[in-house]
């Protein structure tokens, strides 16, 4: 197992405190890396990660979406993305992936070496990577791998 | 807990050997109660009962469908039964729900007090009830479920 | 043009009185060709008939259902073509389109050189054939056919 | 019938030269008025747009999209609108509706009395509104109601 790179978040919203996988270690996380114009992330995996937080309410499973912009940076500035979250209805806490000095692939992105948007990261209750998956995801096998780590002993 | 009956089977399709739920005891089981005319069985019940089986096929998960008439009874002879399930593609092992001299409600279909078409029954290791569900029921949720009782000891 | 050769229909279902192609002239004409078990006509074509029916109920389009069985003729009868109804609750005229003494496919279908089903027929307000078209159609290019009939002179 | 309004664009995109309504006069129009923030012309009105280009290729419909802000301002400005129809693949002539000295609803969206996006116009070869509809349309009907406009004499 791979242990979860700490997130590297320039900005919060929806939470009034920057959370830190380490605090939630002992815990289930599932991260949402998205970008905004991303037709993908719009379609289908930003409803998958509301239902997600829905039908997980009840348990102690830590949803984040993280807004990892790595083109179109100037169509995509917190102010846009703060506007997309209150359209879109997006309830669950969102951290805007820290930018890098040169632009390009944020840090956090870096760190898990995602591949692009969306991506879903499942990570366990020992802070260990259970699943980093780009692209579309079944909601089905999705529900069977959240329930897994959440079954699973700290 | 529930102690979940023992299926009372007429007949069986794309099995050769009859299963009975004794068998099966310490493996968990989905049954999906249906009837071919039934539009919702058809649209949404079906197509994820298949899903389950693909999903699902690595554990010791046993699906098993049910054919559950209790109307229009002329209209869905296993002989009809069998041309629906070559037509829908459907692999998994299928029983006719045993009918009663009188007509109406299945002998399974009353015995597990089933309200109408389509039920999703979720047995866990131990042979008892571990979800009784009428109607649509979400991806992401019954996902969950059956990790639920896969991860369950026996 | 192609002249539409006329129905040949064994049994109507949702009108008193048979319906002829030969009654019709001067209207348009939409005949749906299916089979209760086809997966295709009930997942898409059928839905997408009723639409049509609901959408043009103000103009003088008639809409016809015809049930051409030319495979599993034993699961297909009149009998279960009523309940199919019943539970799908399809309002539009329905004939059983009329076998032939060898079985195979049924008289209409042969008629108009069918090649399986879903079948969406166009008929023009002067008795000809305006599109034949196999598989599944998508509305918007359906509804602007139709209009199209609709507006043509007879 | 009432005229229908000229149009008043800030700036375009996906064409060298601006459109105007008076050039277009003798040609069947849709006008698909949009924010890019706004859920329902993402998932419904925008693809349902591209699809009508699509479909009607062959006819002289000219097809015309209209970035009517109204709301969030600073986060759908023509950078981000040129991201976005970058992402979204869209390929007909997009116009920025003129905003007003005042912000909020722009110059055309206040012209046509639009009530919110999507809004879709249909303006026939005469130059008259032929229908002005707030949200969600049904392809078979839109696809009925643009054949009506084709068919229709200059």
């Amino acid at each position: 197992m791979t242990r979860a790179p700490e997130l590297s978040v320039a900005e919060w919203f929806n939470i009034d405190e920057p959370l830190t996988l380490e605090q939630l270690l002992g815990r289930p996380v599932l991260i949402h890396a998205f970008q905004m114009l991303c037709p993908g992330c719009v379609a289908h995996a930003i409803p998958q990660t509301q239902k997600v937080q829905a039908t997980f309410a009840k348990t102690d499973l830590q949803v984040i979406g993280l807004h990892t912009v790595f083109e179109h940076h100037e169509a995509m500035m917190p102010t846009a993305l703060k506007a997309f979250l209150h359209e879109y209805r997006i309830g669950f806490p969102v951290g805007v992936d820290a930018p890098t000095a040169h632009g390009g692939v944020p840090e956090t992105m870096a760190a898990y070496e995602m591949r692009g948007t969306p991506t879903t990261i499942l990570i366990d209750r020992k802070g260990n990577i259970a699943a980093n998956m780009f692209g579309q995801i079944d909601d089905l096998a999705l529900g069977a791998m959240l329930q897994g780590i959440l079954d699973a002993a700290e």
